[in-house]
């Protein structure tokens, strides 16, 4: 049997029951260790399991899927994914590839941002399309996601913005040299993220994300250091959000007085944010 | 503490390893039991947690919240729910009073049908706006969610149909009486979402949910006996998806191929799923 088992958003105790025996039963458990990240590393995992877990990167899962799905026709491998399995179109990948070969797969769900996001306070049948911000380069500033978010607020509804994670990216000489020498991780912070929204919006000018725009920044959502900030795109600039993962709500007209009254709590300065809702809602 | 604790999607051991040392952890144990159910019951809970659990039903929940949050304060107490936490507003107001009393809440993210939709093989951030589809009576036959459906599709967008649970609901003549005799719970099937849609568009006949829509019934998802089938409202109104919970996806155009060849897996007619495809995507 193939597990492909969600991991959670925060630490080693965010695995279920169902999992954790998944895992306890297997004989080989890799770890998808390239589109997101828990709290905690593969050493604390391991002592948690008390078995041993391969780190699977991209490459490994791309192109060695094969040497993943092992005779897993005859003896049980896990497939770790933090947040939901489902979350990422790799494990899909998996899947199909497990299918051909007549493997069983059981996949055991669990939290992911998609909706842990939900936390912020704006209810998730109100959100629109997800979009994913990218880290802009000096030549690489892509915008198309703009297109998203207003087709998104036509219709009043809110959008989470899922931000860049860079793990085991080269630079374009080690690239070229063919040196597998690594850059180290980045996660985009909820300040670049807005940064880099008033700069579309400069360029783009349809008022969408200007600097009055109300958001909600997301940070280590489900994890003990959970942090919520509501404001406006400027404001949440200059908020310290701490370390990853962070992620940002665009905040349609459809919000519910009940909705903002709890998000007003969360709010860089409650008389603005009263202000911005009453601008965004009309 | 107040713990709201996410259950997830199928049995006893969907819970995270985190949510059952706090139960285990609290002196008071309610179980939300009105907007969702898992496949096992209060007692099979009870047997695994190794605690008394109390039912708290929707009148319980909204007229004695301040019973549940009683001396929360000083002991832990945990408040259950079947999925993730922030699937219903009523978790929310919770959440609110609880402020108010200065109780320390924590809540314990889990699965639900929000983000375990992406088990249907579409990726989960080209679903638009969520719907929630109600039974027809006589004299209420709502069809307002049709114009969301009619906005996600504008822009390509997949909706995810949620469909109706009436638990403890009173007859009309038992509610005039005041008598609390409940009605035996009901589930909508995906048969009967589909025939609604169908009775909708016969009267909007705007060609968005026609006999020949591409549709995915999603039963049970996240547990043992999950089952999906993919294909036209019409074939999905005959096919047989055993006990609750039913879910419906609306496919919208923005479909990878990739996609639909893992869809076509779960197709009731793979020739006749094809021609939809080339349909849907155009």
């Amino acid at each position: 049997m193939l597990y492909i088992i969600g991991l959670g958003l925060s630490d080693e105790t965010d695995i279920t029951v169902k999992g954790l025996k998944a895992v306890q039963s297997s004989e080989r458990i890799y770890l998808e260790a390239y589109t997101s990240i828990l709290t905690v590393g593969k050493e604390k995992l391991e002592e948690f399991y008390g078995k041993k877990i391969i780190i699977a990167d991209r490459e490994m899962v791309e192109s060695e899927s094969d040497a993943i799905l092992a005779n897993a026709d005859t003896v049980d491998v896990s497939f770790l994914v933090v947040g939901d399995p489902y979350g990422a179109t790799t494990h899909t990948d998996l899947v199909i590839r497990a299918r051909e070969l007549n493997i069983p797969v059981q996949v055991v769900h669990n939290a992911s941002i998609m909706n842990a996001a939900g936390a912020c306070g704006l209810q998730l049948y109100n959100f629109g399309q997800t979009i994913s911000i990218v880290f802009f380069t000096d030549t690489w500033r892509p915008d198309s996601f703009y297109d998203r978010i207003k087709e998104n607020k036509q219709f009043g509804l809110h959008t989470l913005c899922l931000l860049d994670i860079k793990v085991k990216e080269q630079s374009i000489e080690n690239l070229a040299r063919g040196r597998k020498i690594y850059e180290p991780p980045r996660y985009m912070t909820i300040n670049q993220a807005a940064e880099q929204l008033l700069e579309i919006e400069e360029n783009r000018q349809e008022g969408l994300c200007t600097p009055d725009t109300l958001a909600i920044g997301c940070a280590r959502i489900g994890t003990a250091t959970q942090q919520i900030v509501a404001g406006s795109l400027q404001e949440l600039v200059d908020v310290d959000f701490g370390g990853p993962l962070h992620s940002l709500v665009l905040v349609g007209s459809k919000m519910h007085h009940m909705e903002a009254d709890f998000i007003r709590e969360y709010a860089v300065d409650k008389s603005k944010f009263d202000h911005l809702v009453s601008k965004t809602s009309a």
